[in-house]
């Protein structure tokens, strides 16, 4: 069983490629009015009372900035068809491209996926520094959620995947 | 679609049904020396600088008065075929017979499951309160992974499940 001491940061990813997450892309437009998208796993349910989800943040990351300056955010949970989105939010291309696939539509001009499997809407809670990230706490205002089967895209050891049939 | 406005509390559940997520459970003992252990899905990787990750706990749970004296704790990602200690550390026993099931070590007074996908040995960094729940930030200290296929027990739309073989 290989176990990690000194390097911490590769006992991190090596433990994580273990941990299976729905992937997720988290879109706001900034306090000019410009649209951000980009891919994250970290997003989980925080709490039932007020409803609120949390998202952690790379501060280099396209998001940060908007995220810091509390604009209102959407979470939403991609479904196993949108690897390709996913693979083009999380890459280098930058702002406006970012939404050249998928169907993105506008509620209270915040951006989100109108086919994703769930989409989070959120105020801006709290937000909290820690190390390389930040977790923004968000506070829900809308949820719209898909019709049908559960099938939201994975992503697990390196690799997308989806939840058996 | 269904959309949620007015009940965002049976939104963030319907939606959530929707965020696969990996099974882990979490250990620790109190500032007694008594074991707890509990069931959870909102764990994610935090920061890679330090190394750290955050679990959210329900302020009701059997461990948090022990995370919230920042007592040292375990993260541990389950594998596939520990469904059994996920309905255990999820159901209504408590504190040592929580520890019926599985292969349960200690690691400086630290309790973990020997045979998870991964452990993680954290120092409570930060406890962040929110609504029903709080934050724990763990750095890390110490991490362990298994060896061979990655096999993590998922749960989704209320069910368990597994990554396809």
């Amino acid at each position: 069983m290989p176990q990690f001491k000194e390097d911490l940061s590769a006992g991190l990813k090596a433990g994580m490629r273990r941990l299976a997450a729905s992937v997720c892309v988290i879109s706001l437009r900034d306090t000019q009015g410009e649209r951000h998208v980009m891919t994250a796993t970290a997003v989980t349910s925080l709490s039932d009372n007020p409803p609120a989800l949390l998202v952690c943040v790379n501060k280099g990351a396209t998001a940060y900035d908007a995220l810091q300056n509390r604009q209102p955010f959407c979470v939403s949970i991609l479904h196993q068809s949108q690897q390709d989105i996913s693979a083009l939010c999380a890459g280098l291309t930058d702002s406006d491209d970012r939404f050249s696939q998928g169907t993105w539509q506008d509620n209270d001009s915040i951006p989100y996926l109108g086919d994703a499997q769930a989409n989070f809407f959120c105020k801006t809670d709290n937000v909290v520094e820690y190390g390389s990230h930040i977790i923004a706490i968000g506070k829900l205002t809308e949820v719209y959620t898909a019709d049908g089967e559960v099938e939201p895209l994975l992503y697990a050891d390196g690799k997308y995947g989806q939840l058996p049939n």
